[in-house]
């Protein structure tokens, strides 16, 4: 029975989530899916709840060598209150950026459904790479990688500590921060031989003021709402450059 | 004291929400802030927690006459988890579109959060009315209200049992259906001197297939991702028609 030696000994691993930790996971069966089909190598366990009927992501989990367990109590300590029935524990993983894309940059940025939300939108239109400037929301968190639907084990993307971090390595483009007091995004166009970087602020606190001296631009809207919601902002700016250069 | 009578009689009229009620919530101060300036007529008391210094809100209200109830009680049960410190209890209205403007038609959605994020847009733009068609979620649930940002108190949007009763009274303009088999969004354009219904499926399942007998289109993506987001779908349509027809 090393079968039931083996549900005992990933059974004592799970834990509650920590940023610190090695490991992450996947919650659901679609988002799993996503970690088995791009990120196998390092996919560590699957976790499949008594209760769940999820054959598509056993069978791929079989043929990757990945364990599958069947326990309910990795949902109680990851998902106590969701409608979750598998999940993929995977280790963290680089996805580094490439110098030849344009680039989404969000400073900052502190919510996690916001950035999985992003992480999704960024593999739905494939043309540009995503930098994360920390402090911020953890890409590999749960919740960032469920919202993200599982998008996040496809795209490329980099945290760096600061944004001169980010400049040193890839600022030979032109820089594009979005604020709230610069030129009509309508009128801005992008052409397909050059490279971009579009800088966007922190939810609640937008861009520092010394990003104004790369100029900048803002999405047009009325007064009605406070502002745009991040990942609004995101997708509107993300669509306008992958049509226009693509 | 007339006023610790005023107290206990709001507060056992507090119960969790139902979407049958005549009466819903605003969760946090500055969503009641927006219920207040906007809907002020429709507010009927305004929760205050013990642990909060929300002058602003107390102010407000007190210049309407909505009373203030400084109560734990309210919170317990319609917010247990959140980080919230005011509700404003406010009697649900009609916001009725007008023929004049274009609309957002979502057949069918069903989050929540999503809806609200997508009211929030459409009055970020304030270019467009917003059309839902039931079965939905519930544009007065507390968690679309609080998705919003408080937004829902100052849009026009209206509810319709099928499209076909929303069709009989304001289908005499383009429809234009958002379907996967649809054809590219971005070489579509918008008139200034038109009228347009851009018609959203629901979140999991889309448009149902008779909609393409009005044609239709698709907001062009890689294979990389699901689908887009339905929030992200209407933000960058709504941009588009907005800055096409202002």
């Amino acid at each position: 029975m090393a079968g039931c030696y083996a549900v005992f000994a990933w059974e004592i691993m799970v834990k509650k989530y920590k940023k610190t930790d090695g490991v992450s996971y996947a919650l659901g069966a679609t988002v799993t899916m996503e970690l088995l089909n791009r990120r196998g190598e390092y996919a560590r366990c699957v976790y499949v709840s008594p209760k769940s009927d999820v054959d598509a992501v056993t069978e791929k989990a079989k043929t990757l060598g990945v364990p599958v367990v069947a326990s309910e109590k990795a949902f109680n300590i990851l998902s106590p209150k969701e409608n979750c029935f598998v999940i993929g524990e995977f280790e963290k993983f680089d996805a580094k950026i490439c110098g030849e894309r344009n680039h989404i940059v969000l400073v900052n940025p502190s919510n996690s459904g916001n950035l999985g939300t992003i992480i999704r939108d960024v593999a739905a239109f494939d043309s540009v790479d995503l930098v994360v400037i920390r402090p911020s929301a953890d890409p590999f968190d749960p919740k960032t990688v469920r919202a993200s639907m599982g998008a996040v084990f496809g795209i490329n993307f980099e945290l760096f500590d600061s944004f001169e971090a980010y400049a040193e390595k890839y600022g030979k483009r032109e820089i594009l921060p979005f604020m709230l007091d610069g030129l009509p995004f309508a009128e801005r166009d992008f052409a397909k031989d050059k490279k971009y970087a579009l800088v966007f602020g922190n939810e609640a606190t937008g861009l520092p003021r010394e990003f104004s001296r790369y100029g900048g631009v803002k999405i047009e809207q009325s007064d009605k709402a406070d502002s745009l919601n991040l990942a609004t902002a995101v997708a509107i700016a993300l669509y306008k450059i992958s049509i226009q250069t693509r």
